[in-house]
């Protein structure tokens, strides 16, 4: 998929809001844990109910790695689903991934081209080397970590160095980095009044916020800050819809939590 | 394995030599592509032929995700049958991964429970927060990527901030977490005049280090450097050895290879 379609899913949809698949068993509705595949079938049920109001999906791999090899048959059934039933859809697979050249075109395989993501999530510590072969997929893109939503994010993303954060040369760096056109940025929501300083650096990039709702980060600060002409955010919210009930009404109390995300980016995109 | 049980190892055998499986389908003698599960086969030659010259292996998690399921499945088979049959050999999952808190419990889970290895990489970018979950497995490591062998090394890790390398400041930091005693770090042997730096931060952790032969580093050098009371070095080498020859003497040839390495490790320790 091309940024330009998925600005037009964005504005046909009028909703940037991405959909955290991290599925826990422990957390799921006791009533599928008899079926076959128990995360499949909880996906399912979730991207059945919630697909119209979001542009893209972003299942977490640490969550299925954890169930060994299930838990990548679900993946796999999982992203296969959404491709073949909803291909208007922009997947990533959050796998925060990355190598030494040649190992790092392994994974951008096995993302991209074996399991069919249009794009997937990589750390920036080992720098240029190590993302460039992500970034050599045509209409496949690579979601770096800039600035995360998570506390640890003040212990080396915003050290100061040659005058500025390390997050900044992060993304300053990255642009210099051949077909970097195909990179989008990880951003926490948790800081909203980072991200004005952000798109000075990057103003044409799409931004994928975590921390929204559960984390804390205000929608309406993150767009104030962060839009821009082409929407350029995706949202992420995942506990916040999925959770949303864990008994049979599970997918409906989903599809609620969703619709108010929506409503909500729908009235900022009609200002 | 305790990092006493992995010193107690390296002075029986002679070694601190770590063997990386990083298999390439299009690099393993053809006669194994007929079996059924061709990288395992190889691997089992690979280990059977080399385990007394070596005290640790290390699968690269991104040779084995990019066969999808069926990779995950020699994966799964080959640790299994490490800790089997080699039970005194210190595992090492190279997967990088990090995520916020409970996300990087799952994958430490994946990697010391289920897959039961000793130890895992894990990237620094996130922090605190992302690696702290893998320190809290009793007797499990965490290596965490500190200086790396690559180019793009000197992309974000060599900048300087508050009067130091980012890198070093990621040593100093993480000695603070909890259950540091846990950390190890990588080193990348390509630049050996940077460990005695380094051994001033961290002078009693493990380092593993890449890098040597391939990629151009002197096992001297980062021996004069690097080596600490208890050794405190595992020195990885992955194509020069697996890779020695493609025919049907491939294991043997690998033996060969390893061996000139821990001939020239013994002459180090015995000095």
């Amino acid at each position: 998929m091309t940024t330009r379609q998925l600005t037009e899913q964005i504005q046909q949809k009028k909703s940037f809001l991405c959909i955290g698949l991290d599925v826990d068993l422990t957390k799921i509705p006791s009533h599928l844990l008899a079926t076959e595949d128990p995360i499949f079938e909880f996906n399912k049920a979730i991207i059945d109910a919630t697909h119209d109001l979001c542009v893209s999906y972003k299942p977490n791999t640490a969550f299925y790695e954890a169930y060994g090899i299930k838990g990548w048959q679900s993946l796999e059934k999982t992203i296969q689903y959404i491709n073949d039933k909803y291909p208007e859809i922009f997947t990533i697979a959050d796998a925060k991934r990355g190598d030494i050249g040649n190992t790092s075109t392994r994974y951008a395989k096995a993302f991209f081209e074996d399991l069919n993501f249009d794009s997937v999530t990589v750390a920036p510590y080992m720098g240029k080397d190590s993302v460039e072969p992500f970034l050599a997929f045509e209409n496949k893109h690579t979601i770096m970590l800039a600035l995360t939503s998570n506390e640890g994010a003040f212990d080396f993303q915003t050290l100061e160095a040659n005058g500025q954060e390390v997050y900044k040369t992060v993304l300053e760096t990255s642009k210099n980095w051949k077909n970097s056109q195909n990179l989008m940025y990880v951003v926490g929501a948790t800081k909203a009044e980072y991200f004005s300083e952000i798109r000075k650096i990057v103003p044409e990039s799409f931004l994928l916020v975590p921390g929204v709702g559960a984390q804390g980060g205000s929608l309406a600060e993150v767009c104030k800050y962060g839009m821009n002409p082409n929407v350029g955010l995706l949202i992420n919210s995942s506990r916040g819809i999925i959770y949303a009930s864990n008994g049979t009404d599970f997918a409906q109390k989903a599809r609620e939590e969703a619709l108010k995300l929506q409503v909500e980016m729908e009235e900022i995109l009609n200002v």
